[in-house]
């Protein structure tokens, strides 16, 4: 039996517990451990991606897989080929998985055929499951629980891939998710930045897309900083055990002050290796190894 | 003595026989053979692909070779290398062999001071040994023999790689090949659809660039289908032991209703994996090596 | 204590023999020496390169390396992600080494805080250590030393990154060079073409950017080869015991004739091999094993 990694919801409670155990695993005592039979893995990246589409390429090298890496350009997708049968051309040659991303939601409806795991890296403004772990890893390796645990998330709430995935997550976990930023970019119950920075636990900045949206919010990378940015300001706002998180790539200045990046709350590059440990946990479950 | 295989016309009928033979065995007891030396393989591909490259791949994966993807774009071809130039690079900096697509027909002609294998993934409207090998391979594992076989190739016979070297090929075997398709394809004598259908043990249709092509033909996709296409209604007159064979990419709709491709009578994910194995024949053979 | 190769001049004496020592030894008895331990190791080329991508990606191979290629495009790159973040998130997700090249003079400056080796494999108009270390190899190979060699370089001086560069190599390890070429491309004193030709025990013809050139030129192809390119005429003239060099890609029949690409007295495809032998030795270097 495979096991997909397609959406957050579709993890109970105890899967995603299970998962995050396995990569404190990896990060200790199972540093080393490998796939008894080396598998042959595709990269199938049909949107721009460095952090996602490496740190998977890193964790299937780790685990011993030949990795092959497609982009839709310079293949048969230029011909018109369908997802499916693109997919479905990778089973049939030999691939023992694949990691998708692409632009549309929820891509993965058309794949329920395929008999080979599908481990989703993102789809549309939908999901992005193993970003989603690894933040989860990254609170739960500070604080040792859920239960209770404050997350404020600040940003486009609206277009994010994450910020819904997560706070559906801490839900489940006992945690609690508040939301702030421009409230053209809500499409929930918004808080106040500076009241979130000193209530939360654990903060997390969401990219903006700066390019797109400046036109429509009328304000410049340098307003964003000042109104909803974690400044140098507002981090002595943040209780001192709290800590910073960001999907990456940042908008150094725009989303956050770019001295703030490795300062010694932020946790954003330690998210950056724990996605690794989770992606291995992931393609581990997906084959359903035991250590 | 290495041994490139560049046209399926090179091939005697007991060299066609000994790659076969070779397939076959790899896909039942030397199923995990693999070189004895770790082989360095470069697949340089100037034209987009997805089931030929990741195919040779797969196969060069699975024999333990170390594989490196080359395209065009983002290399010296952009500053105006020769492609004589860039083999020969290649073959300089330490790699054992070349698989090569190249939009240029007998590009390979370039090529005869090489001193590595070269095996030909595709050239121009000429040449695609290893896809006539692959359909080779799909008849003869269901028909145990190529003689008297008949097989109807229906499409864009004068613009295609495949329908010549499969006609070649059928002939040095025993085989029959007859041609169907819009008459502005045609470069010899063609037969009626129906006629094709219900005369043929195999049927290959091949796939139409569309795009390119309608302006030409004055033809709708859903016209193609109803005319020339293998529709449910032509499925009815096939015979019983009849397989369907295309080589993708597949317009749905156009060369076939979408709900035959994956039918009892298609072979169409067969082939692919059929050419995994043809590779891996035509690979072991590069180097003349025995099981 | 990791070892960066970023400028020849970083360089000792002592240094540039070690190299050249790990490089010949990996020619001869150490043909198989591998890292002891498995390293995951990214090249990131954000500028078109056949010959160093791939030269670099088969030392790595042969090193028993696990290989990643990046180009910026499909990646957060293109999403405005500094050079600083993208490198440190390739140490932050596993990977051992970063192999780099850039278009920006020096860029390797501002990844003063990165923690993993990095190779320059091209900055700009202004460093290629590894392609200096080739030539001086190739050099070293025919010569067995330094001191005296006469080294001419012909073509445009001005925007090469590797003139100057071997140049002062050279001079360090007791060789002479002298330039020549159009005037407009001098940015120093230059010989007449056909004295540095009978001068020389060794000649580098430097790639010219002709597309670029040709304007501000007013030289037609045929006219620069007659006027600085090395003719079979001028062939003629080299001592008998010098060789060719090119750093390639070649314009045949621009900087050089190309009956002369692979004449007796070309060193042009040797001078790939040694880049593998060279990239192997400093791959060794920057991880500080001993053989």
């Amino acid at each position: 039996m495979k096991q997909d990694l397609l959406k957050i919801s579709d993890l109970s409670k105890e899967e995603i517990f299970g998962i995050l155990q396995d990569a404190i695993a990896f990060s200790s005592h199972q540093k080393d451990w490998q796939f008894p039979q080396r598998k042959l893995i595709a990269n199938l990246f049909f949107e721009p991606s460095t952090r996602t589409h490496y740190s998977f390429a890193s964790a299937e090298h780790q685990l011993n897989c030949r990795v092959e890496n497609f982009s839709a350009q310079g293949s048969s997708v230029e011909k018109g080929e369908s997802l499916y049968d693109t997919v479905k051309t990778f089973e049939s040659i030999g691939f023992d998985a694949v990691v998708i991303r692409h632009r549309q939601d929820e891509y993965f409806k058309e794949l329920a055929d395929i008999q080979i795991p599908i481990i989703n890296a993102g789809d549309g403004k939908g999901n992005h499951p193993t970003q989603c772990l690894l933040d989860l890893l990254t609170i739960y390796q500070e604080f040792q629980t859920f239960e209770g645990i404050k997350l404020a998330v600040i940003g486009d709430i609206k277009h994010s891939r994450v910020a819904h995935s997560i706070q559906e997550a801490m839900n489940i976990l006992g945690g609690k998710t508040r939301f702030g930023g421009p409230k053209e970019w809500m499409d929930t119950n918004a808080y106040e930045i500076d009241d979130l920075i000193s209530w939360a636990d654990a903060i997390m900045m969401l990219r903006i897309q700066h390019e797109r949206h400046e036109s429509t919010m009328n304000l410049s990378k340098e307003d964003y900083l000042i109104q909803y940015g974690l400044t140098k300001k507002r981090k002595e706002k943040m209780n001192k055990h709290a800590i910073i998180l960001h999907p990456a790539p940042i908008n150094r200045n725009v989303e956050i002050d770019t001295d703030l990046v490795e300062c010694d709350q932020s946790r954003i590059f330690k998210q950056m290796r724990n996605g690794v440990l989770v992606r291995k946990a992931v393609l581990k479950r997906a084959f359903q190894y035991e250590f």
